[in-house]
């Protein structure tokens, strides 16, 4: 616990020499006050590692990113909602190059130190004079206090903001690192999903840092789903720009290890977050799988549980049907011993188990209606047959998400 | 067209010497008129074949079934909706074996020749008290016209019964195929989705029966998606009681491909009527892969695209949003060349092409929203790279199926 610092509204600009800032440039259709446009800055070029979509539709930001990122070296993002480009063709292409381009055109940096991302309707070209016109914006309104700003200018069907920051002490010296991301729909585990941008002053290898990114990534990220639909314009991007003045990690040692661990709970909570408001969620599911005899086939399991839209219905009817966990379970194509497996429903401090062995158990029914009436519930699977776990974070399948998704029925 | 004869309000008891019948035993709870248990028996003794869930959990009369099949001789199948007998334990396995054991002593059968299936609630022990009664009441209501009562007693969420029976040429004999099936909820593309009971008169190898079965089956049921939720009791059985007269069918010949081509007719259409009466559905949504390089491509393309809950909402908001088709297939992981891909919108005779090049097209708006408030819509998505395609049946995503599903909510 003891391990970082949890800062109180802390952003993308906690940690030290990063600007940002969110503003309405017009990209929203329909929309003339939503804020649409951000921008992330660093004082200095920063180390940076990314991860991004396997979606074949990469969207134009997706390719531009990967080119620029390749030196390992940015020192700014670019990013709009509202319009996603992609499958927008060669123009597609060269607009995300272009906003790349007046981002470092307006900050006197190199455009190949620019990232861009983009969020919203795909198959739409970009308008680039509203661009354009909006980026001068958003790079005259940056500020050391902006990080607040940027994290609202990247949502979509977002509900709130997503945004937090924690401090760590790498070797007596503070070291910082903050996040912001995007989530709500067209969420699925599928390498880096969703936008995430993260912010750091620590003094960090950059191979080091790509690795734990990755590494890190696929235990919390890949573990989100909404919808099962993996979007073409996902984006995980770390900038660290050695400010906080710590000795430099170089080594999987104890100082990796700690900048490792703020760097995963800044991750996790932005993914938890991602899941809580997903499109029409009116409760966080997380699904716990345990004592797996492999992780790979605990977090298969977890993933299956966490997609099921019977499961996800179920969840939000409040209706503790464990029939339809345990045939998830069964369809996960994981390896286990099926008449081992016990599963409880929990919620806080509240727990029950509802099927032992594989097989159901006369439970009470009341406090299971308690459990699942809260904003948060958990579904606990016990394989008993290893020492593996995974956890999977989703949402209940609502009304309301059919009704943001077929909005010309509503 | 003239290679069979679809026959009028065909069913199970359409080919020769077939008896059936559906009677309400009062398995369904709180429900004291719907009938929930079903009988198909015939005069002689059948070769028959079967495909089943790859769930885990695979249920208690699929595991009871797969052993008596084992010789390839069945005489009877006896079938209960309103509780799937899943999750059973020692007990549940006991019952199964006993369902078959009391319609074996009622009609004067072996028990290892009558094949046992459930469909309904998971994890709760059948009462056989009451199960007993029931099939002794539907053995005594066997009649070559229960057909239709044993379609409609197989029914859950279903809102129509689903039946078809057609004839085929067979050398100059007319040799018959009749099914039955039921689908709705938990459906999803995985070996022999859902319960679905063939019936023929027809004299043919039982090898070559189980391999047409297994084939046609892989190209229809385990085409169809309704929520992705693989069920614990899927199973497909084909009785031929060889009561036609044909000469026997043993050799890949071409009386073979006309016994095939029926039965693919027949186990397509029960797919299309499953697909229809998904759990909410609005829309018969059809997806179309062309021209693809391989046929495992083409499938994955067509499941992706048709699991898609993003896609299913479009079609239920009657969107023309071929954003979300193309993330779907670019998200099947499938291999192809993203810059060729079109997409059409079709419904009967009218076809508008939304994406060209993997790119969105200027469309005429107004047809595409004709297009899309027809009943059965269909997607085609040319691939234009290769010659193989493939076909995959779903529904639109709607309130109706979140409030199936959340009961406690409704």
């Amino acid at each position: 616990m003891d391990k970082f610092k949890i800062i109180d509204k802390g952003n993308v600009c906690t940690p030290k020499g990063f600007r940002a800032s969110g503003v309405n440039g017009g990209i929203k259709k329909n929309n003339t006050t939503k804020k649409d446009v951000a921008l992330i800055v660093s004082d200095k070029p920063s180390r940076a590692a990314g991860t991004y979509t396997l979606n074949r539709y990469a969207a134009a930001p997706v390719t531009v990113t990967k080119e620029y990122i390749k030196d390992g070296i940015l020192q700014a993002v670019v990013v709009n909602s509202g319009n996603a480009n992609a499958c927008t063709g060669e123009k597609g292409y060269l607009d995300a190059k272009q906003m790349a381009a007046i981002t470092a055109q307006n900050l006197n940096l190199k455009e190949q130190d620019v990232a861009v991302a983009s969020t919203g309707v795909i198959g739409v070209n970009l308008d680039m004079e509203v661009m354009g016109k909006a980026i001068i914006k958003a790079a005259s309104s940056l500020s050391y206090e902006g990080g607040h700003d940027a994290a609202e200018a990247i949502m979509t069907t977002d509900t709130c903001s997503k945004e937090i920051a924690i401090e760590v002490d790498i070797n007596g010296t503070p070291v910082k690192i903050g996040g912001m991301a995007k989530g709500s729909g067209m969420i699925h585990p599928n390498m880096a999903t969703m936008l995430c941008f993260v912010t750091t002053d620590a003094f960090i290898d950059q191979k080091l840092m790509h690795t734990a990114l990755k590494e890190i990534i696929d235990d919390t990220f890949n573990m989100v789903t909404v919808d099962g639909d993996t979007s073409t314009n996902d984006m995980a991007v770390v900038l660290a720009n050695g400010m906080a003045g710590n000795k430099e990690i170089r080594d999987i040692d104890d100082n990796y290890k700690k900048f490792y661990d703020g760097l995963y709970y800044v991750l996790e909570a932005l993914s938890i977050m991602i899941a809580k408001d997903g499109e029409g969620a009116s409760k966080l599911f997380t699904v716990n799988v345990l004592n797996c005899t492999t992780k790979k086939d605990a977090k298969k399991i977890a993933k299956s549980v966490i997609q099921s839209s019977l499961v996800k219905t179920a969840i939000f009817g409040e209706d503790a049907n464990w029939g339809r966990i345990i045939a998830a379970v069964g369809y996960s194509e994981a390896q286990f011993d099926e008449t081992k497996v016990d599963i409880y429903l929990k919620s806080g401090s509240m727990s029950i188990k509802v099927a032992e062995n594989g097989a159901g158990l006369v439970f009470d029914e009341v406090m299971a209606k308690e459990i699942l009436s809260k904003r948060q519930v958990e579904a606990v699977i016990d394989m008993k047959d290893g020492t593996n776990s995974a956890t999977a974070w989703g949402c209940d399948l609502t009304y309301d998400y059919v009704k943001i998704n077929a909005d010309y029925r509503s």
